[in-house]
């Protein structure tokens, strides 16, 4: 769990940055980065919800009344700054700027509405996404073994529904049972993703009643948080014998796996780590296409910057923890992914999930159905 | 499930506001929105999607290429425009604009970068998610009938909630299990939050490793979302006999209820339900607190507008369905909570959902050791 010592040092940090960035404040609102300040998780919804952090290094957390308990209970010295029903929020966050006047707002999250609010009250508005991201993106000993602790957890659920999969079983059934694992386990959010044959070649398909049948790839995403830190692992398999382009496409991931896993050393760029995995996926154009970067960095959020895409200039620093996640897509056919967390360590990669890659095999013949053949 | 004649009936619907407010175009960002101008339900996470529906009544879907079978599977006849990886997807939705100068956008979704992004490509910026709004507002029959479906489904899981706590039940596992039985029955999202005791004092509390004890209060706030709309439904019940104060702060909450339900009709104003129930509540300060509004529309949102607080101004419109939803809370002592989906009828409210409101009965000696007494 956060402590105490590590919000005050985050926002000594986030202060140090501000100053250096000629700002008087900055107001961080996405959920993550409130709970990497100041250790109050919230469900924001409509309502607004903020830390503002000045340069003198003094916070206030701003949260609707409805919050009081968990805020009251945080890990924090930011001073609590609650509204009531009969406000929007925003006041109270102007009020906590203190007549800041040139304040940095993650853009990336900010509503444009609020935005235009903040500005009519006299700010000055300066994009600070990548000034928060700075802070956050090098992760502590403390985030680290938290990540590692959740891809243990997602590893061995992972594990369980690769031993049960069986031919006849539902699409959506099967995902509801993974979340239930993960959930078990303490997951504050779960979100698998496990697709089956033609439905794999969609890499955010929906899971449908779609029935696992023999010949089919499985492409099974599966994600978790735990402790407020996630973890994120994709394996495959197929249902019976693997066919040839299963076994085409999952060699060609797997090269770009390692291209990619490699290439995740600090001083390289985000699309340096792209670039590994892109030039060995579509040298493949008959297997399937290319149709996402390389990953992301992963943390407190699922999806966190530096995004390693071919746009990506960001330079890999030490500390960085990213998920790898190459991917080949046919439509009709499937998909075959494979996804581990990379910390990018200063002599190198380090894996914090270790669950074989290796295409897995599920039975063809485990007493169910072949609803193809009706046999 | 969405038709393309209802995609196109509603395109056309918001290119007639469009024109009306003087817009060239609007771009619509909201999950919900796209979903209901083309029946496509993605998942965004940092890739930008969009709708732009022009005062032609022309359209486009802007997505990541990564979601073209989903896209191409849509009912709708809007363009689709793909961005692969090495786009953000600006350059395209500045593309569909097609030049339109007078832009209105989803103000309270659409962040802040991406709004001085399209400013900078020459659009001028106009708040416009009320505009939306009021075409997503007023729900059609199948609308309806989907959220009746998904009330249903919610309701059999709160039954069986119900019938199955014990004293001895951790929490956690109890939010797993709910959120799995939800699933299972086909939810796309879900959303259980079943709070124990002094930890239900937090409308929005996590989930924690809190076990059912005897002579707590349980709170009991589960939706789901099928078929793209949601059900929400909140009730409570104790182990064992009810105390005073769960007796008292029911009785309370039921008249809350009441008279929110019942103010629920076309022209009064979302503060009006709001304040219906805020009368009732506030006049019991010995029992608890009034931590937030009387609730909120629903829909393909789990929370829509209009929000039924103090400063709701909105006039409520027939074919609006609000989730009415009031609650009275004393910090470790627990929190109550009824709630109900309500159609704002044309002669009045109507409940989508019929769950009994009484406070429910948990047995306090089901073989489960009292972990209070250790007996």
């Amino acid at each position: 769990m956060t402590t105490a010592a590590a919000t005050r040092a985050r926002v000594e940090g986030l202060a140090a940055l501000c100053a250096e960035a000629g700002l008087d404040a900055i107001v961080a609102t996405k959920d993550a980065s409130i709970a990497y300040l100041t250790g109050f998780h919230g469900l924001q919804l409509e309502r607004l919800m903020a830390v503002v952090v000045r340069a003198d290094a003094t916070g206030a957390l701003i949260a609707p009344a409805l919050d009081r308990d968990g805020v009251t209970a945080a890990p924090t010295d930011c001073e609590p700054v609650l509204y009531d029903a009969s406000s929007n929020g925003l006041p109270e966050l102007v009020g906590a700027l203190r007549g800041a006047r040139r304040v940095g707002v993650e853009e990336d999250h900010l509503p444009h509405g609020r935005a235009l609010a903040l500005a009519a009250a006299g700010a000055e508005l300066v994009p600070a996404s990548a000034t928060v991201m700075r802070l956050r993106v090098a992760k502590d000993a403390d985030e680290i073994a938290a990540i590692r602790r959740a891809c243990a957890a997602v590893g061995e659920v992972m594990e369980e529904l690769f031993a049960q999969l069986r031919p006849g079983m539902v699409e959506h059934e099967v995902n509801a049972l993974v979340e239930y694992r993960l959930r078990r386990r303490g997951a504050a959010h779960a979100h698998p993703l496990v697709l089956f044959g033609g439905h794999a070649s969609q890499p955010h398909g929906e899971p449908s009643t779609r029935v696992l049948e023999v010949g089919d790839v499985v492409c099974a995403d599966v994600s978790g948080s735990f402790d407020g830190y996630w973890g994120d692992l994709t394996r495959c398999g197929t249902v019976g014998e693997p066919g040839e382009w299963a076994r085409r496409a999952w060699a060609v991931v797997r090269e770009a796996y390692d291209a990619a896993v490699a290439a995740a050393r600090p001083g390289a760029t985000a699309r340096d780590v792209d670039a590994a995995q892109r030039a060995i996926v579509e040298s493949a154009p008959d297997v399937g296409d290319c149709l996402h970067g390389a990953g992301h960095a992963i943390g407190l959020e699922v999806h966190e910057p530096p995004f390693l895409v071919p746009a990506g200039g960001d330079v890999l620093v030490a500390g960085t923890v990213l998920t790898i996640e190459p991917g080949i897509y046919r439509s009709g056919q499937g998909g075959i992914r494979l996804e581990d967390d990379v910390l990018v360590g200063a002599d190198g990669p380090e894996l914090l999930s270790h669950l074989p890659l290796e295409l897995r095999h599920i039975p063809a013949d485990a007493g169910q159905t072949d609803r193809r053949t009706g046999s």
